[in-house]
C-alpha cells in the first residue's frame, strides 16, 4: 500500500504558467482569488486527501460494500470521512455563492478534485456525481427545486446520482423505457436503471437521484426523454424528509475494481411509484444531461490523471527501494539505476505532467467561456473535453499497467496495491461515454459539423508555441522536431477527415477513435513543449525551484522522445480509412 | 462467460502455408507425422478443451485455491481435468519415445498448448512446468535420475515444477541463497523459494521440484548455483513414494489473476532438510535453466496468444448480439455494425494471428535447429524467443484490454467473463522473465555479442517476403509499403544500436524495450504479408476456403495499416538514446 502526496508543485507550476490563473481571476472579477490563496486551498485538500481519504482507499477494495436490510452499506470508515469531507466544505468549493457554495472558478475545483480521486477514487466518486447533480438543478430547474435541493447538496448534506443507464439503453439513450406519469404536482415513475454508483448509501440524510424517463406523450427516440429528481427521502408533514420514496436499490454489481464505490441497480415504483418531479420542460432530458455532460466528461479524464498519478507514486519509491541488482563486490543496488525502469518511470511522470497540463487547460477555458471571447473559449471547451475524457482515459490504462511491471513479480500480487490502481482505472474509458462515443463526438459534432473551425483554432495556437520552441534553438531542438512533425500530423488528419468523411460514411467511425488519440498526444506535446519555455525563463530569471524545473524540461523532452512519435503511427493509420475496417462479413470474424 | 473452439482453421493455414509442417517432419526423419495427422491431434485436443478445460476456466478464478492441513488443494473438479488431460496421452506428446513420449515435433506441440492455455491458463501452467522439468532432467540428468524421473513426468503420473525465485533474487539470480550440503548419495536443502507456480496440490501422487540452490564451496553470483530434484514424496523401503520429504507450501499468494493456480511460497528444510538430488554438474544450474528456457519463454509468449484468442472469443459473440444502435423506424441492431467496434475486433483479429503465425514459425525453428543448418535455424530460435515471449505478451495487454472495451459496462462486471483474461494476461510480461529482461536478451546476448548477425539474417528474410509483395502489383500494394517502413525502422535501429552501444553503456538498457517491440511488430507484418502471399496463391489456385483466405487477406491488411507503423514511433523513440533517460537524479522522479 502506498502513501499518497499531491504533487502540489506540478499543480502550482500548471496553474501559474499554463492557465496564468491571477490572470483568469482578474478577468473574472474574482478580486479576492489568486495563486496564493489557491496554493493554500491545494494544502488543505492534500491534508485531508493524504491523511483521510487515502488510507481508506484499500479497505474500500477489500472490504468492498454490501447490500443489507435497509439499503447499501458503504465501506466501514467511508462515513467518517465523508463528514469531515462535508465539514471541511469540500462539496460547495466551486458551487454558485446564492446557494452556499463559495464561487470559485471551475479550474480551482479541477486542481483539487484530482487529489481526492488519487486518494481515492471509488469514494470520489461520490461528491463528483453530485456535483453533476448539482449543475443539472441550478442551470434548468425550478425556483423551488433549486431552492429545496441545491442547499443540500452544495452543503453535502444530501448526495445526488445520475441515472441515464438502463438494460437496453447504455450508449444509445434512444431506448430508455422508463416511465413517468403526471400526477398533480409531480410524476409517478417506473422502470429500472443500471451502473448507478452510489446509489445507496448511509453517509447521508436523503440522496437525489437524477432521472431520466418518458412521458406518455413522449416523441420516439432520444427526443422524448425527460429528467426527472427523485429523492429518496420524502418530506413527511413537518417537512422532516423522513417518508421513504418508492425507488431501491436492489443488486450490486460484482466489480474489477472500484469496489468502494457502490455501482447500483435501481428498481423505480416497485410498489406505488416513485414520486419525482419534472427538471425544465418536458423532452428535454437529453439536451439537460449534455449541459453537464462537459464537466462530468472533463472530471473522468481528470480521474485518468489521478489515478496514473497513484500508480506513479506506488511504483517510485519500490523502484527506489527494491534491491535487485549486485554490483561486482557482491552490494546490492535498487532497480531504479536499471535504464529501463528508468524508462518506464519516466513514461509514467512525462504522461502524467502532460494530463495535468491538459486537464487544467481545458477546465480553465470553462471558466474563460464565461468572460471575454466567450464563444472562442466555449469552443475550445467542447473540443478538449472529448480529448480530456478519452485520452487521459486511455493513457491511465498504459500508465496503471507499468505501475505493476515496475514492482515484477510484486505487481501481480493484490497485498502490493499496484493491482488496485490498474483495476480502478478499467472503468474509466467506459464510463460517462466510452472511449468510441467520445471520439464519434469528436469527429461529428466538433469538428465535421463546424468544417474543422474548433480544430483549426487549436492548432494554431500549438503553431505559436512551436515557433517559441524553434526560435529558441538548440535548447528546445527535441520538442520543436517531435511537435512540427506531430502538429503536421494533425493538420493532416483534420484536412483527411474533412475531406473524405462526406463521401464515405463509415470513415469518421473508422478512424475516429485513433483521430482523438492522435489530437491527445499532439495536446499533450503543446502543453509540456510550452511547460519547458515557461520552466526555462524562469530558471533564466533565476526564479523558482531550480531541481524541479530543470526536471521538467526533462519531462517535456522525454515526451517529445518517446510519446510525440505516436501521432505519426495514428495518422497512418487514420490514412488507412476504413475499407479493411468494412471489408469482412460478420460471420468472417 | 464464453465458449472456446480452437480456431484449428488460422492454425493449419500457419503450420502448412508458413511453418510448412509436411516439408519439416520429412526433413526429420518423421515419416509418418504428417498435416493431416496433426488436424486430427489438434481436433482431439480441441475437444478436450472445448469440452473439459474451459468450462473450469471460471470455476478455478472464482473458487481459487486453499492451502490446508495436508497442502495445497487445487480448484474444486481441476483434479478431474488432470486425469482427462493425462489418460488422453497429453502430457508426453513431444517427449522422447525412450521415456514413453510420442516424439512429436515442438511446433505440433505449441499448436495443441496454445489449445490448453486458452481453455484454461491456470490449468495449463501445471502441465507446462512439467515439460520445462522434463528437459531439464532430460538435458542433464544422470541415467539414474532419467530412469527413476522421466517416464512419470512424461506419463503425467507426476507433475513437475520449477525453483528459481527467492525474496531477494527475482530478476537477479545472482542473489539465490537456498543451500544445499552433501550428504552421501544426496544433498540436503534448505531455503525459500517464493512465486512457485502450483508448488504444491492433490492431482499426482507425486511432484518433482526442480530447485536452484548453492553448495557450500559454491563461488559468488550467477556461477555458484546448481540444479536439483527435490521430490515431494520419497520412496520407501519398496520403492513407493510415501515418506514425506522435508518441502511444503507454507503460503499461497492472493494474485490479480490466474486465481486457479497455485503461486507458492515453498519452504525447504524446516525440519532436517529436504533431500535432494544433484542435476548434472556442481555449479552449473543456470546453464541447465537457460537451456530450457528458450521452450519455457516461448510457451510463455504463446500463453500471450492463448489469452488473447480467448478474449476474441468472448467479445466477438457480443459484439454480434448486443443490440444497441437504434435505426430510423425504431428496430435496433447490433454494436458489430458500429466501425470502431469492427476496428477493435480486427485490432483483436489481426494481433492474434500475428502471434500465432510469429508463435508456430518460431517453435518450428526449434525442431529444424536439430537437422540441416543447424546452426543457423539455432539462431533463429535464440534471437525469436526474447521476441515471443515479450511482443506476444505485451500485445496480450492490448488486446485483452479491447476484449472488455468492447462489451462497455459489462466488461467491467466480472460475472461476464472479460475481465478474468485481462487479469490473468498481465502476469505474462511479468513472469519467466519480464519484457525488460527479454529485451536486454534480446539487444545484448542475441544483437550485441554477434554484431547484429542473427539480425541480418532475419531481415534479410523478411526483405525476401518484400521483394514478393512488391512483385504482386497493386492487390499487395498497403501492405509492401507498410512492410518497406517497417523493415527501413528495423534495419536503421540495429545499426543505431551497434553504432552507438559501446560508447553509451545506458544505451542498450534505455531502448531496449522500444528495439524488442519494433522486432515484434515487424515480424509480425513480415509474416502476416507472406500469409497474404499463400492466401491469395491458395485462392489464385482455386483451393482452400475462400472465405476464410479472403479474411486472411484483410487481416493482414489491417495489421499493416493499424499496428505496422508503429515501427516508426518505436524507431524515433530508440534513435532519442539514453540522455533523458538518464538525465533526472533519483530525487527529481
Amino acid at each position: 500500500m502506498s502513501d499518497y502526496i499531491h504533487p502540489y508543485r506540478d499543480a502550482e507550476f500548471v496553474l501559474n504558467e499554463l492557465v496564468e490563473l491571477d490572470r483568469l481571476c482578474a478577468d473574472a472579477g474574482l478580486s479576492d482569488v489568486n495563486g496564493e490563496l489557491v496554493s493554500a486551498i491545494l494544502a488543505e485538500a492534500g491534508k485531508l486527501g493524504s491523511e483521510v481519504l487515502a488510507p481508506l482507499n484499500r479497505t474500500g477494495d477489500t472490504l468492498g460494500v454490501r447490500l443489507g436490510e435497509s439499503g447499501v452499506e458503504e465501506t466501514p470508515g467511508f462515513a467518517d470521512v465523508y463528514r469531515q469531507f462535508q465539514e471541511g466544505g469540500w462539496p460547495s468549493l466551486t458551487a454558485a455563492e446564492a446557494f452556499g457554495g463559495q464561487g470559485l472558478p471551475n479550474v480551482v475545483g479541477t486542481a483539487v478534485n484530482e487529489i481526492w480521486h488519487s486518494a481515492n477514487l471509488a469514494f470520489a466518486l461520490c461528491p463528483m456525481l453530485t456535483q453533476g447533480a448539482i449543475e443539472s438543478i441550478a442551470h434548468h430547474g425550478s425556483d423551488m427545486l433549486k431552492g429545496s435541493y441545491l442547499p443540500r447538496l452544495v452543503s453535502g448534506e444530501w448526495t445526488g446520482t445520475m441515472n441515464l443507464t438502463e438494460p437496453d439503453a447504455g450508449s444509445d439513450l434512444a431506448a430508455v423505457k422508463t416511465k413517468a406519469v403526471p400526477q398533480g404536482d409531480h410524476y409517478l415513475i417506473t422502470g429500472q436503471k443500471i451502473f448507478i454508483t452510489w446509489g445507496d448509501h448511509q453517509m447521508t440524510e436523503n440522496i437525489a437521484h437524477l432521472v431520466l424517463a418518458r412521458l406518455p406523450d413522449a416523441p420516439f427516440g432520444v427526443k422524448g426523454i425527460s429528467l426527472f429528481i427523485v429523492p429518496k427521502f420524502l418530506p413527511d408533514r413537518e417537512g422532516r424528509f423522513t417518508v421513504r420514496n418508492d425507488v431501491a436499490c436492489v443488486s450490486l454489481e460484482h466489480k474489477l475494481g472500484i469496489h468502494g464505490s457502490p455501482t447500483c441497480v435501481m428498481s423505480f415504483g416497485d410498489k406505488e411509484g416513485a414520486v419525482g418531479y419534472l427538471v425544465g420542460e418536458p423532452h428535454k432530458g437529453l439536451a439537460y444531461m449534455f449541459t453537464m455532460m462537459n464537466h462530468a466528461r472533463q472530471a473522468v479524464g481528470l480521474q485518468g490523471l489521478s489515478v496514473a498519478e497513484r500508480a506513479y507514486q506506488q511504483a517510485l519509491p519500490y523502484a527506489k527501494e527494491r534491491l535487485q541488482g549486485t554490483n561486482k563486490d557482491g552490494s546490492r543496488f535498487s532497480i531504479i539505476k536499471f535504464p529501463d525502469v528508468r524508462r518506464m518511470l519516466l513514461q509514467m511522470k512525462a504522461s502524467n505532467e502532460a494530463m495535468r497540463a491538459l486537464a487544467l487547460v481545458a477546465a480553465a477555458e470553462t471558466d474563460r467561456a464565461h468572460g471575454a471571447d466567450a464563444a472562442r473559449h466555449q469552443g475550445r471547451v467542447e473540443l478538449l473535453t472529448p480529448i480530456v475524457k478519452g485520452w487521459l482515459t486511455e493513457l491511465a490504462q498504459e500508465v496503471t499497467a507499468l505501475g505493476i511491471q515496475i514492482h515484477g513479480g510484486m505487481g501481480f500480487i493484490e497485498e502490493t496495491g499496484a493491482a488496485q490502481h490498474y483495476r480502478d482505472a478499467r472503468i474509466l474509458t467506459i464510463y460517462e461515454g466510452t472511449t468510441g462515443i467520445q471520439a464519434l463526438d469528436l469527429v461529428g459534432r466538433k469538428t465535421l459539423a463546424n468544417q474543422g473551425a474548433l480544430l483549426a483554432d487549436l492548432l494554431e495556437e500549438i503553431g505559436e508555441t512551436l515557433q517559441q520552441l524553434e526560435a529558441g534553438g538548440e535548447r528546445f531542438a527535441v520538442q520543436a522536431n517531435a511537435l512540427r512533425n506531430a502538429l503536421e500530423a494533425g493538420r493532416e488528419a483534420r484536412r483527411f477527415l474533412l475531406d473524405n468523411a462526406a463521401r464515405d460514411p463509415s470513415l469518421a467511425g473508422s478512424v475516429s477513435v485513433d483521430f482523438l488519440l492522435l489530437f491527445g498526444y499532439l495536446s499533450g506535446g503543446w502543453l509540456l513543449g510550452k511547460s519547458a519555455l515557461r520552466a526555462q525563463a524562469l530558471l533564466n530569471a533565476g526564479g523558482g525551484d531550480a531541481r524541479f524545473l530543470n526536471a521538467k524540461l526533462v519531462t517535456s523532452r522525454f515526451y517529445a522522445e518517446h510519446l510525440l512519435p505516436r501521432t505519426g503511427a495514428l495518422l497512418a493509420a487514420i490514412k488507412a480509412g476504413s475499407a479493411s475496417i468494412m471489408a469482412l462479413d460478420e460471420d468472417q470474424f
